[in-house]
């Protein structure tokens, strides 16, 4: 008669774990079947031990009653690629020029092995995950981009989302993984920026957030002080920040973007540092409001 | 421009935060969608600390994706009642003697007071709960219980549960919450353990888990001993911990009840310490294991 | 072979009995389903073959495709129990003083003795009934009554009534039976007239009629005179009527709160007398228009 | 302001219509959602007021809860029409011999003309009715019929029902109306008698009842004598009845008809007068139990 | 061991037979799931290869995905229905004549011959069909139609197309055939040109088509010469059309009704000649384009 | 006013057209809403007009009421990209001996660059395709292949599919794309010949047909005459066929993996030239019968 009696030295340890629970409960019951649009990059997607947090959060958002959807990116990787194949990388401006080879490397790269190895780590937590890009069932439709007029190659900008194949996908629990690969209708291949994807797929689909997992601590008011992250903006004061040149470099378009998904229907968007373990439960779950939130200031 | 700068200080106490959100995980994953009838009374129904713990408890079940059903009790608060109105308490080998008036009280107090309490109670958590007496849509059916052949009122054995009433509330998303009260094919009214309640309505439900919230530590292996709990029986030991004199006293019908559940179809039931604080998060997210639990062997 | 030969003598008889049943049915046609709200006080809540006469014909409405919801009174059964424990009732303006303890006493005997009791007679009629109150699922949102700006303790006022609960046990072909008790959002409970509820809760299922059960034979021209009733009020010359004194006393807020209900959308509402036996039955099925009604002149 | 004052004088008339609706409560809730077939035919089909009575009948039936079927002859108006053609009708062992110049007659007649004129009467009662034939949807499969090996034409014997059409019609709330007329896997038209047509729709609706209104007082003990109508023949006591000669002649074939409907899954056959006006409510809402009725004797 | 050895000489006919199939794709595509309205008379409801044609080109319309519903008329039978019965037609400005006698001829020829043998059609090219008239269902409401003030008997006019039926119908798979009989609130019944009924059939059904099977070429240019077809005439040059005379004689109602649906909604309408076999597939999936289309110009 | 006069001459054209879609009718109705795996794969992958033949067919019969869905390989292209990024394809016993490298760039070339590829080839038809991997909600579940117990490296074999996903895209109208790419319960990633995922979908779906699109004419009787194609072979014969030698080299395992289908519930299996232009269409649509077709003899 095999029974074991309780060690009664870890109870104190145990009801500060119920406590803690009970800590979340507010949060839970506030996003509760709301969809929260993840763009998963940088460091999260790269260190082992990051990656596994961020899935495990996701699985967490998922498991309590919300809808996580992945926009990932893969920069790194697609160049990684195309040096193994012997091809440079070029930059102009920040986008990557894409040629037709470069187009099907970063395809085969990001449709191909990031999307799928998402997908794996969702089924190591026992949630069920199907891998898309913007060109299943048309989801993302897009238009070559000109910066200043110029021809990068198979560069996209955005001009609809299709929600049908995700809002699907949820309907029946499983959770969306999306490329950040495009289509036209005359049927060519774009890279897009998945930043713009996450922010488009959140518009489409009325989320209540997206988050942005970066490789910064968040919008910092000295940019050489990583302890001056600003906690909260109104979106009415973005233009401003940038005008005071406050906000600099690379986060002056993704501020922007940001300002245009809550302009367009977004509730809330957050830029989390993801090199933070678990900084999607932090700030879903606690009171710790890491990384920067934009938001309307009529709230 | 209202900002605030994160206080680095905290961030380890969030950090732990997420971290024992991340271990009742794999306990969310195990319970979703799981029905789990909690037998509440006792000390867990008088002391006001006790309520609100119990009541967030289940909150964080719902909110977390089971299915929990409410089966209270009440027997101190009718022998107050019946007090108040000059009334004394009769008790038959543990039963109370109820004649037709004390059978009105009873069923005021149960229907018409606690149940109507614990309603209330869940919808200060925001959570919306229908209290019901089994009376109600003909729910649970009884017939005259005899003890030894004495005629002891209007207390009645379960002889079957209609669950459709419990099934609709809870495909809306209500919290049943019922009442001991009973019916027959005659249309009389009756008293019934609301042990045998829980236990009835965990088999008709097909329920994963019942729980009974007791005032006693688990079953003791040595009575005298409250450290000395068993925290585990195989259901076939129930018998001869009953026959080796280790099970005693009322504990006897209470362990002969859970056997007889898990033999119609319960998958495990636990015996709780009601006077231990979120007791049920303890057990059921947590790996503390509080309690006493009874199962299949084959398991 | 048993066989036997039918009498010729009583065909007369059945055939009467199917021309009557025939005289109803332009009216079952007309009502087909339909909600109805029934007010349900007075002697048919005490005389006992009033009872059954009043959940016979709803039976009836019931078995040939109307809607109906009961919302029950109680307090002569207050009043005795309350004289049981030894607390007098205390009334202003024909208003409950309500104490915590009256309350408490009101709750019980409403919500778990006159509520479960109809709910036992329909059961008895073979038709499934569910009784809650204006708590269960926040059913009934009201806040305190100040008559004058006098404090008469839990006394409510109604703020809004949530129809889902109702229209779900509708929906599974439950009747809904209605203890009127309600909530605020401080979670207070409050004893709320019948009549109120009756006519507030007509409002949020958009019932095609509210029909009270009174102690007068509907609204006398006379009042000496019972055998001067109006058979019917346009809702505009309500006003006029008690101006000129032909509505007196109680009947003024019974006539007011009837002219409300049809301003917000009820079709008609009907004033029986309850001491009729079959009263619901003759208003609804034949001819005979007893009682009061008040309608649009419009129409 | 217009206002009647009731005449007291005709409330006990009101009373025993109250009284007459609740001795049919019984009968309504057992029916409830109960398919019945009736075979429509014979002077119930001339006679203004008796057709006027039937279709009231009917309409009666489904606004109380159950889902009528009707199934029509229309022997007599063929009759009539061929002779307006200068066609003589034949007749074989009481079979209308039918080439194919009587079955286009026949069809037109019984699909075209009596079919129709039934939907309308429905419709005069408010209630939507679809006449069908039974070559529509397939509805039934017949194969020739070869009376002791002879040829006498287009008349079939019913093979199979597919009784998906009447179940849909059911299903949005539509009464249907069937005319005997049958098709089979070559495509040819058959006459089939419509007492076969409702014994076999009863079995393929799985009906509770099927109602034949035909032109005697039921089936009669002494032939000669109308008063000696046997009211409850167990369906094994046919054989020996006919045996006895107490069944004779035409009634021979109606009662092993009956008989076959019974054994395949009816739960009761009735012979009716349908000279008798109401005949249809008498048996199913009073006690008078007109006509034969033909039953399992385990009931 | 049976086997064939393929005979590589048929080869490139059935290369032909894929490539025409893949022409026809295009228009599979462009009508999927669309209404379309079949008026069914002339030559294609006599000759019996072009029933046949008829048939099984609504055969392939259902099959490849479109929603046909079939209006038949049937003039010719019912005058000579009505000469076997010694009767003579008559016609006033086109108009039969209907008395009663002439009415229920009419009605048993369309409804109850014509409609079901165009039903039993289906059924041989294994298409599950039903056979309604404008009465079933009220499906199309009339009055009587006074042609300059003249009363022609029971000729109708439409007021109304209850759809109700034929979406039923078409949601199980049915395809409806639909007889030109209307009833009016008195409960008569009318005889309605059939190409009226296709074209408030198409209206009600918001179809995409609504085709005529006629027995001319089209609209003519020069009514002398066959090959002057008009292949498409823009709805706002009907009336200047029939002002030149270029539109004459009986064409002239007809593309008055014409115009008049695709002003209430339906977005095309096709005169077609019936005596060309197979003019439907012709129409709908090949670039023939044969008879003559109206449609509004803006396209 | 422009219009156009029909151009009588290709009267003709239009006519064979009409009568030739006719011809295909059986098969539509015959295949009508059943499911039709395709194995595509080959020069049918490769030549740029085969492409678009087999994509057209597809569409075709998606449109026609068919449920394709397609399963594709890639061995060329994925020796192709090894090639380019400097590594060798090697083969044991014809399978790809695959380390890890090697099945990264596998899954990048098959989930990444053919299946995308094949949805945009869908899309230019207008058909909404999406496409899926063997891990997608583990729709294919694999174990390591040890032929003849060599470590071949991520090498797998099917142990089980899932069809939940594919069932769900099918529903919404959207035609699968399969990748062979499979996990496990280890989360390790596999490459699968796709001629054993189509055969093991096509069970799994409880498909009509499975159809291997090949460079060969079919199973030959002659393994030097392309004339001496076997159409039809008995799955009983199978074995036999391969005992006398007729079924040789790479034949073996593809013939033992149809007959494995149809013994698990596949309908019918066909092996058909994937060179030959519209071989979908012939085989399904006419009764060309190309290829071989392999099917229960008792049919």
């Amino acid at each position: 008669m095999e029974n074991t009696v309780l060690k009664e030295g870890n109870m104190d340890k145990y009801i500060n774990q119920a406590k803690t629970l009970l800590e979340a409960l507010p949060y839970i019951q506030q996003f509760n079947n709301k969809i929260v649009v993840i763009k998963y990059g940088g460091s999260a997607m790269i260190d082992e031990d990051l990656k596994k947090s961020v899935i495990k959060d996701i699985t967490m958002m998922k498991m309590v009653g919300m809808k996580p959807v992945v926009v990932h990116g893969g920069g790194k990787k697609i160049s990684e690629t195309l040096a193994k194949m012997g091809k440079e990388s070029v930059f102009l401006d920040g986008l990557r020029v894409t040629d037709d080879e470069t187009m099907e490397i970063a395809e085969m790269v990001l449709s191909g092995n990031i999307n799928k190895g998402i997908v794996q780590m969702f089924h190591e937590q026992g949630i069920p995950a199907v891998g898309i890009s913007g060109k299943d069932a048309n989801t993302i439709i897009a238009e070559k981009k000109m910066p200043e007029g110029k021809d990068i190659g198979w560069v996209g900008e955005i001009q609809k989302v299709n929600p049908e194949l995700m809002l699907t996908l949820m309907e029946e629990g499983f959770v969306p993984v999306i490329a950040p690969i495009a289509t036209d209708e005359h049927h060519h291949t774009y890279n897009i920026n998945a930043d713009y994807v996450a922010s488009a797929v959140g518009v489409a689909l009325k989320a209540e957030k997206v988050v942005y997992l970066t490789d910064v601590e968040g919008v910092l008011r000295n940019i050489n002080d990583p302890d001056s992250v600003l906690s909260r903006i109104a979106v009415e004061d973005v233009d401003r920040l940038i005008d005071n040149k406050v906000i600099q470099g690379g986060m002056i378009p993704k501020l922007q973007n940001c300002k245009k998904s809550i302009l367009e229907g977004v509730n809330r968007v957050h830029i989390l540092d993801g090199r933070q373990e678990h900084c999607l439960l932090l700030e879903l779950f606690t009171n710790s409001g890491i990384g920067t939130m934009i938001y309307k200031s009529e709230e």
